[in-house]
């Protein structure tokens, strides 16, 4: 194993090493940090950096495993995560100004199991204010920037993992997935993300922004390391009741089983509509490599996925508008303008609509699972197109700011409204050699089929290899 | 054993005289007709008599009793409910216009279970439109009648539930509780009753109000036959997630146990503020009655009542209206006036206020479970007054009725909101010979602590045996 670099190393590659001493936890720590410090000053995608901190804990967790201590399968291991997920006597600043000093009572679960297994914190990632964003503007910290291209938006709301991860600067990093936030930005930056099934993993101690909607997963750099994080967060907590399972599939072993035999499903309208032709390329060039797998791939034709997209705006803007409405009410000059108009939108939808969309869920997820019956998962592209500008996406200053947000945010919603799984794998390059991602959709509480599909791709193709150079 | 009128059994008694061989399935079944015969006309407490089917049923439980072929706790027993409990192939008009033919395809959980415990269906029973009114008026189906003055309202919506008990019509009969529904006809109608813990009883086949606040219940003649129903009913449920207790107490023991050393605490206000001379009277004798029986009473300061009270309405009527909204647009015509104003009512209340108030039940029921830790259970009248007259409590012909309402029916909301259990019981008369009852309000799946205050209340008093007579 080469470790010139420390930092380029995958998660579960790092956390060998460290377990067998062939690096140190500080070795990896420093990397980690000296890539932070050549990169932020591109990316803005650390919220906060907290070098002296991290060596020391590096340090113990070095003398620790000297004395044969070890804490868990990521012993040593520096991490950094999206700055909503609660963390005892840190600021967690959601993106926001209104928690700009906040300081958490409480640890969230996902991030505990996280520290019980051995984790070093390195700081916190950027992220979208208050979550509520889908491509990485922030009007409080500045906009996170793509490592591929740094004129080019990395996908919100978890900019900063997926800005952080692409470029070598954390192993992975915890993003949040309400409405595609995991996703957009794992297949902009070009990281693999795992967008959960509602009840797998706790909401606990994470910022909420959609009770119903809101699901907890990784972004990392292989379909490996985003099982790694799951096994060791998923699970039920009395913390959150919506969680249950209490037999955690192994999830690495499933990453590591074959997909050969499965059948794979590919939409054939709406994700497959209006496509950029590079988008298109990939998801064929994709097609083929499963193919190449010996995996079946055959046509599916789903229930209306715009109808699930409106539904999910109902619940998703109705329950952030309940959770924020006595911060509009109380600090409304302290919210990013784009922010508070999504806010106040919420609050003029009417109780029964919301409750007939919520009521809709049972109905509509049956009907996809009669539609996906014969298959094993669907695929279909994360996003139309790759990354667009930062420019192109603000609105208030680009005209067709709106227009182009909602094309290219189109393909993620209706997974959320169903509470699927869905993880998202580099899949290829653009001509402008932007990532793209492709998202495999699963039926709930299997994301395990997915980790095999993703494994298999990723032992068969290099996508997620790629690492972007320094501007 | 006096059996020359089977139909003045308690259903303890009549389950034990048919499994003993004392009195036929039969004999008890046409001992009951006999009484819906005579009091039916004055009453107007049956939607539906079926003498030929229940008396053929009934023949073919004693002919399996015969053969000792038992089918369960209540084999043989005649049983009507609230005609809102779907049992398949009958109708289920929900007291509604809109659903007079409809002919139900499964039957409700409850229902089942007690059907499994070896019951007879002698028919069905009145009840508010739709479930959705306090006191007992039908505008379709006309206002059932209280069995001790027949100018007198019944309270709703189990109105049919409480005139028939009450008149001994049926030795017990299913309710449903969603701001009172099982208390009020109790109370009015001088029977007892248990509004259970949201989440105890399955609410699967029972018509949806409030998903929420609704809860199933039983009315019957003593808190015994309570606590035999609830316990055959109660319990986890596939069907209706939101229930989960698997080991059901044995609520029978419960009832016969002494509450010797128990405390019960008086609230110091709402409860006790503004009641009928009447009220106030048997509230203190109710008092001196339990203290007789070695009982403890406190006063109890409680958190604001009124508020819990307004929440509770935000909820049921946003719920209640997205339940209705499809017919709200079809079929306006086919409602009645003021249920179909009610319903309208909640189609303004914003999304973000129903969350609200959703979201402050789990604050609001650790205020009162702090509040109540120094008593077994809580004492209040189900309502300031007995019951008003049919007359001046109709809306439209009125002009004092809806604040007649309001004062009515303010004592039982707050509990549906913090989903506590409630066992309403018999608690005296006023001087026109009214029945007024006493609730004893729990902590969360307490019911049998409630059972069993009101179990040593009743082998002390006698209230609850006082049966009206023919007009």
């Amino acid at each position: 194993m080469s470790v010139t670099e420390p930092a380029l190393l995958s998660l579960t590659e790092v956390a060998s090493a460290i377990a067998d001493k062939k690096i140190s936890s500080r070795e990896a720590t420093q990397s980690c940090l000296d890539r932070v410090a050549k990169w932020q000053p591109h990316l803005n995608a650390y919220m906060s950096i907290e070098a002296d901190s991290a060596l020391k804990a590096a340090d113990a967790a070095d003398a620790a495993l000297a004395k044969s201590e070890s804490r868990g399968a990521l012993h040593g291991v520096p991490l950094a995560h999206k700055d909503m997920y609660y963390d005892e006597g840190h600021i967690v600043t959601c993106g926001s100004l209104i928690r700009k000093d906040w300081v958490a009572k409480t640890t969230a679960t996902s991030l505990q199991r996280l520290k019980d297994a051995g984790t070093v914190r390195l700081g916190s990632l950027q992220m979208v204010e208050f979550a509520y964003g889908p491509l990485g503007h922030n009007v409080h910290y500045g906009a996170v920037r793509n490592p591929w291209n740094v004129d080019h938006v990395t996908g919100g709301s978890s900019s900063g993992s997926g800005s952080a991860v692409g470029a070598r600067l954390t192993f992975a990093a915890l993003g949040s997935d309400t409405g595609g936030s995991i996703r957009m930005p794992a297949h902009f930056c070009g990281v693999s993300g795992l967008k959960t099934t509602v009840g797998l993993v706790s909401r606990a101690g994470a910022m909420p922004l959609s009770q119903s909607l809101d699901t907890v997963g990784p972004l990392a750099r292989t379909v490996e390391d985003c099982a790694l994080l799951t096994k060791l967060m998923a699970g039920a907590d009395p913390l959150d009741p919506t969680t249950s399972i209490r037999d955690v599939p192994d999830y690495t072993a499933a990453t590591k089983a074959s997909a050969k035999g499965m059948t794979i499903g590919i939409p054939k309208a709406f994700y497959v509509d209006d496509l950029d032709a590079d988008t298109a390329e990939i998801l064929q060039a994709t097609i083929t490599a499963l193919k190449d797998e010996g995996i079946k791939v055959v046509e599916v034709d789903l229930p209306n996925q715009g109808q699930l997209t409106a539904a999910c705006q109902f619940v998703l803007a109705t329950e952030a508008a309940a959770m924020h409405k006595r911060w509009m009410i109380e600090r409304p000059q302290d919210y990013g303008a784009q922010v508070l108009m999504r806010l106040q939108n919420g609050l003029a939808i009417a109780g029964v609509a919301y409750l007939e969309a919520m009521r809709w869920r049972g109905p509509a997820l049956a009907a996809h699972l009669a539609a996906v019956a014969g298959v094993d998962a669907l695929l279909a592209p994360v996003a139309p197109m790759a990354a667009p500008t930062i420019a192109e996406t603000d609105v208030g200053n680009s005209l067709g700011a709106e227009a182009l947000i909602q094309r290219v945010t189109r393909f993620t919603r209706p997974i959320n409204y169903l509470g699927l799984p869905a993880l998202s794998i580099p899949a290829g390059f653009t001509k402008t050699k932007l990532p793209v991602g492709m998202q495999l959709i699963g039926k709930p509480f299997d994301e395990a089929t997915l980790l095999t599909i993703g494994g298999t791709f990723q032992r068969a193709t290099d996508h997620h290899m790629k690492c972007p150079e320094l501007p």
